[in-house]
């Protein structure tokens, strides 16, 4: 578990500090790798292997366990999994462990679900990197999206359907802060992650913003993992069938036209079918 | 290479057609396979997995030769690579083959550039597997705008700067039939991929639906490949950097202000910087 205490750089006494500049001292690497969403055979070729050979992971409490299970019997796991409430501080925290194992001499596998840059913060803790002089290598992962429509049947672009998709967060800022106006609507489809606990507001504010009550959406829970379930249904639903089903995190949401191609269950209930029409599949 | 021929599904000899039911025929699957942005260690383990075991490939132009190299040797490559010409019927012709193979026993791995269901017409290709009844296994890949934001060292979201991310295509339909308006501008990024050709006139586009002619851009040439190059400048400016520095396909185009953390060679000439001031770097 990543210890509260101090991130600083250990002072490096004298006789190390010498050996160090005759034996050209060398800091460690951030690895900063995708783990895709899930299921270990979707993890990249490059990320498998660097996970066969690390020493030390710093990882999220997305990577499921088993890729987790794929490290070497000696390898050093840190979990740096988030706490909802306290974001800021922690992301500096982490971008601090980083620097010091790498200053310390240390390569380091920092290991994110999805794609380090997808809503990964990899960004930032690049960006600590590169200030503190720390060589930074960015293997890209499967993000969810693009493992869920693939696991779903769901092409989240199709000539007849959609030539735009975009990726949007339900929970990173304030959702009413947030500006979605034109992503989603007749040919383009709208992704939204981490969007289950505010599915109510999200289809409130795509509406305000316009769109239908009858857009299709699916949500995807587990996406790529044994227990995945698709269900899909039409906007105005879309809260209602989230804690109808009981559907829990990790999960996207998928609004457009191409939601009729996936692979889904249909749980639109009577009342919304009068009220909108039928789904068009 | 495809044959033009016929791709009907070859009439079965009577007494075939009995020993086929007598140990129970079963039609080959089709394994819709994303091989990611070009370089091999990129693959997903499960692609990679499949490509070693395959003894029918069906492949784009856009997958890399190290990619195929990894294929057994007696096995059997089809090359489709697209003729920008006459889409349609190619796509018809594809399609019409996976599901002739597929149907005469045999199992197809069909591989594509990218991610096949990111400008892959995977669903096309899905949707032919279904109306045949054969079964189609979709096994995502690392999508270009991905790959290549993890090689340019460029998140594609980052809190300080884009919240959402959005994938267009410059040259699937006519430009000007294709509605962008509110992908781009402040908090969003806009990654557009085939874009190369028409890239005067996607920054006019841009500008006329309002976007500054100072939005940072950054053009990626042959993402993840050893040769790949990351130039940046502004908006105003990306036609005229294209055709200066002899940017070439496979190219990604990307709009906003994350472009400022990439690792990138800025290119701004003096008479662009002038008139709209410096690059936020």
């Amino acid at each position: 578990m990543l210890k509260e205490a101090s991130f600083a750089v250990p002072a490096k006494p004298a006789h190390l500090a010498s050996m160090a500049t005759s034996h050209s001292f060398k800091p460690g690497t951030v690895h900063l790798v995708g783990a895709g969403p899930g299921d270990p055979d979707l993890l990249t070729v490059r990320a498998a292997r660097l996970i066969e050979r690390a020493r030390l992971i710093v990882h999220d409490g997305l990577v499921d366990p088993a890729i987790l299970a794929l490290a070497r019997p000696d390898a050093e796991l840190i979990s740096v999994a988030k706490q909802r409430s306290r974001h800021s501080m922690k992301q500096e925290a982490i971008n601090a462990l980083l620097v010091r194992e790498a200053l310390a001499g240390r390569d380091v596998l920092r290991l994110k679900g999805g794609d380090p840059f997808i809503f990964g913060r990899g960004g930032e803790e690049q960006e600590a990197c590169r200030t503190a002089g720390v060589l930074c290598e960015v293997v890209p992962g499967i993000s969810a999206a693009i493992g869920g429509g693939a696991s779903a049947g769901l092409p989240l672009t199709h000539r007849d359907h959609a030539s735009i998709v975009s990726f949007v967060a339900g929970q990173c800022k304030g959702l009413s802060a947030q500006n979605w106006t034109g992503l989603a609507g007749a040919g383009r489809t709208l992704v939204i992650y981490m969007g289950l606990a505010t599915a109510t507001d999200i289809a409130e504010k795509l509406m305000n913003d316009g769109l239908s009550p009858a857009t299709p959406v699916a949500v995807i829970e587990n996406a790529t993992r044994p227990e995945q379930r698709v269900l899909r249904s039409l906007l105005a639903d879309l809260g209602d069938l989230v804690s109808r089903e009981r559907v829990k995190s990790p999960g996207l949401i998928v609004v457009g036209d191409v939601v009729s191609q996936a692979d889904a269950i249909d749980c639109l209930p009577l009342h919304h079918f009068a009220s909108f029409g039928a789904l068009t599949t």
